[in-house]
């Protein structure tokens, strides 16, 4: 196998058997866009669902998930600070007009980590260190920054701007009291969605790593920040361990992650709110299930500077690669507040809900009454403002006055004590308005497809086989007569036309010899290869292969696709 | 029931019940943008199961699905004529600025239909009629093209214009090749794709009809012109029944469609390609799963000047609505070779595919050879250049000189006949190089959903019932303990967290009457509800309710996963 790195063998089978390749490549191909051929699709389908299983219809109790647009109008973008915030340090070359990342390039041109730096100190380190423009080495002009977001026009008017989402979030945001009402007013609550996003990067590198257009899979998890009500779904995953490298042992210069109970994390305040540590516990579950190691991943929390303007804690989830070593493929951002707050504020609407005490809160009070007949006989017109002012009074005061026989003056008139008189009341509280807090656990599709093919690709006397779980596998069986016959030939396509009637995604396959056959099968991660011989036709057996010990087994013909199917559904 | 209408209590449930509501409703609302809220979602990703079901899985060996971005380059919607064609008049008052569509103004202002018109003619006819703006009764401008693109940039670069996809089609044109090979190189192949499009409309109206961003089903099927390879798919449903009301007859003035089976529309010249015919009949098909009876449906040709630019021949599926009468929910173009040659001429990569003759065709011919040795002797330096020469001369001509017995004149040499022969030698052609042709069924989910809705939603006894298939139902069971009683609760929600568990989209409910509760279940169209009572505590059965029938039937609770799901599953 000439391919010497796992990068490679992904990009290479990836292209030549359909999964993935770049964008527009007939017109010489644009970076940043990736396409899905069949397989890949269906290996991204079976990503996604397998995310569903994991967030969603485990936790249909307490998880919506919804869709929403990807192009929105500006106010969205200024509420949630992404006109603002969501930009990337720019220098242009003076000679040849070229633009560049400015960070990226300094890293590259010097070493220097410069995360967090203002665009003025990235000038400065550009002018002092002599960072010149790595094609034609010409003078860099002043970093700026360089919006992120993809612009575009909504409707004929010129000036009515949208743009494309970088992250689903917004969406759920403002509908969360929508949603909230639908799903009866409870919280906790997670509402959920799978979609596409777009980010216009720079320079994008490090193919399906870094995307102009990807699929993101994100919820956010509402939660009452003084209720959270975690307790019984922590509860049963308290002693579950997670790697963690918090940030203070990041500060202190420590590179290896701990390992840490879940219980551990939360009560020595590593993780800030529990529902955070929730969902990291049931990521790395689905991280397990889409065949990665634990001990090839962990959570590493971003330093103040390196976190999004909304977030006031976040953890990364990173799995390790061959080529560009520990990838985010999660993160876990806890956003407090900050959002609901925001859209409150932009578009004057009350996004706060109710939360009903357990029992109301019984509260005692005194209350100024006036005696209207009295009032009105004395001062007739103005009884009216006199009234509405004595309301307006504190009572402790008034009751003091009036203790002490005198009459309440007010504007020059005075009010005789007969008139008015202080009162007990009990007033109850029923609950209170809270504005819900925020966990958002937030997966790149795209990278994590790399992920599984990166550790599920594995050699084995020269070949590559696609060796992922079978519920991953785009095709889930193929089906081959031994030899040209016709006999066999008929026999095998009606086992094929069994599949693709119960919707199981199947191949036949009667082209070169069987072990070809089998090769093109294991490449592209078919877990079983049914093969149909004379054996068959005399006894209604059939062999089948597995994709990863290459063991036949056989196993009569009936009833074949229930047992099949039964190998990778639920 | 106060909701007048069908459309009224669609948009009424939509909205209370979460499936769908106007996006961005907190800043106002964006008109052509909805969101779909849990159960829109649902019964969305259920619609889109069902069509590929219908298209995809039982076609699996025909058919493969892929994911292409949906910003992409200028230079393929140069290519594909989107930015010269993809355009709706405009038109603006001189007065007020407001901005119309030019047509659906003068349809209204004067009942005049004018699809197809230019917009000179367009304009003439605004200052004939003396059309004018609705609003301020200002005077009207020139007719304009508004490009429905939506547009932005790609990169850093000013200039680079990216554009939003207005259909799917384009991603599959340009991988089809890649995708050709990935399916080993064999045709008819279709090429799917379900995706959001980015249509840029002027104002849209009619809610969820008319949208700016929505979803896609779409393929494009490629076949041989010469040998389509129909046969065996055709003849399956060849005595099905279609309504079809051709372009010829509505010419004729003809209003109704006429009943035609598959063969005789495609012998009588009226579908002018089989394979559009044959999944036109698979349309018919959906569309009744769907829960549209087919009188309620019909294809409708367009008429030249009513077709996309691409297309030889279109039927619109139609459907009959309440509010908007006959609307189109899906596409059936013949795009014949126009989309391939235009990228092959604007990439300037072949896209031809090389077709296989069954035989091999051999064709005897005759050629020029050159004795070498002679002309060498003869020539020396300059032999090479004369051989070259001979060999690109007419065999027939030099053998007619030959038989004369004279010499070759070339550039003033004489090559005697001695160093030249003719020979006849057979050559076999293996086969010919074709560009296919392409048909493409295109569906627009959200315009399926609102369908769904309308034919789904009953009336009975005061009540609104979501009477839909159980496979398209968002939630597929609902769960109550009959009374307040933790014995009862404490079975329920066992039962609930067994369907959970097998990934069952199912609800627990325990709020108010049982009579509320099967009202609520009924409303968002859960097919059965399983409510558990004291008898279940002393012999294990429930009653499992029928939302239509409203019957019950009690079923003993043990294997209840498995028996409610075999009425739903495949």
């Amino acid at each position: 196998m000439s391919l010497s790195s796992a990068a490679d063998k992904v990009f290479e089978v990836g292209k030549r058997r359909g999964f993935f390749w770049q964008s527009y490549e007939i017109y010489g191909g644009l970076s940043g866009m990736y396409d899905l051929g069949p397989y890949g699709m269906m290996l991204k389908e079976n990503i996604i669902n397998e995310w569903k299983h994991h967030f969603i219809r485990k936790h249909q109790e307490i998880m919506a998930e919804i869709e929403t647009p990807i192009i929105g109008p500006e106010v969205v973008y200024a509420a949630s600070g992404h006109l603002e915030s969501f930009t990337d340090p720019i220098v242009t070359c003076q000679r040849c007009g070229r633009k560049f990342r400015a960070d990226q390039l300094i890293e590259e041109a010097t070493g220097i980590k410069v995360e967090g730096k203002s665009n003025e100190e990235l000038t400065e380190i550009i002018r002092k260190k002599n960072v010149r423009c790595p094609v034609c080495g010409g003078e860099l002009g002043e970093v700026k920054a360089f919006n992120l977001l993809f612009k575009t026009q909504i409707g004929p008017y010129e000036g009515s701007n949208g743009y494309l989402r970088p992250e689903l979030a917004q969406g759920m945001f403002l509908n969360f009291k929508r949603v909230y009402g639908v799903m009866r007013e409870k919280l906790p609550l997670g509402i959920a969605q799978v979609g596409r996003v777009g980010r216009n990067e720079i320079s994008p590198r490090q193919g399906m790593l870094r995307l102009r257009e990807f699929t993101i899979m994100e919820f956010e998890f509402f939660f009452d920040p003084e209720k959270p009500g975690h307790e019984e779904y922590v509860e049963r995953v308290k002693n579950r361990v997670l790697r963690i490298l918090s940030s203070d042992d990041r500060i202190a210069g420590r590179k290896e992650p701990r390992t840490l109970t879940l219980s551990e994390a939360i009560e020595g305040g590593i993780i800030k709110t529990p529902w955070l540590g929730y969902w990291m516990v049931i990521s790395q579950e689905f991280l397990k299930s889409l065949g990665v190691p634990e001990e090839n991943m962990y959570f590493e929390e971003k330093l103040p500077e390196e976190r999004a303007h909304y977030s006031r804690q976040t953890f990364d989830q990173l799995v390790k690669t061959e080529r560009w070593g520990w990838v985010e493929v999660s993160g876990h951002a806890y956003r407090g507040d900050y959002d609901l707050s925001r859209h409150a504020l932009y578009s004057k609407q009350d996004l706060a809900v109710f939360r009903q005490f357990e029992t109301a809160i019984v509260k005692r009070r005194k209350k100024v009454k006036v005696n209207r007949a009295v009032l009105g006989k004395l001062f007739r017109e103005r009884a009216t403002d006199l009234e509405r002012t004595i309301y307006s009074m504190d009572p402790e005061k008034v009751e003091a006055i009036l203790k002490e026989g005198l009459a309440l003056e007010i504007g020059g008139e005075k009010i005789p004590p007969e008139a008015i008189s202080i009162e007990e009341v009990e007033e109850k509280e029923s609950g209170k308005r809270i504005i819900p807090h925020v966990v958002e656990p937030s997966f790149g599709v795209e990278r994590l497809l790399y992920v599984v093919m990166e550790y599920g690709l594995k050699e084995k006397e020269d070949r590559l086989i696609l060796s992922i779980s079978p519920r991953l596998s785009p095709i889930k069986v193929a089906v081959f007569p031994l030899v040209e016959d016709d006999k066999l030939k008929s026999l095998a396509r009606k086992i094929y036309e069994d599949f693709k009637q119960r919707g199981i995604p199947a191949v036949y396959d009667e082209d070169g010899s069987i072990g070809r056959r089998y090769a093109r099968a294991d490449e592209i991660g078919v877990p079983f290869a049914i093969t149909v011989d004379f054996q068959s036709i005399e006894d209604g057996t059939v062999t089948v292969r597995d994709r990863d010990t290459w063991k036949q087994e056989r196993v009569p013909s009936s009833g074949l696709t229930d047992s099949i199917a039964q190998r990778f559904m639920r």
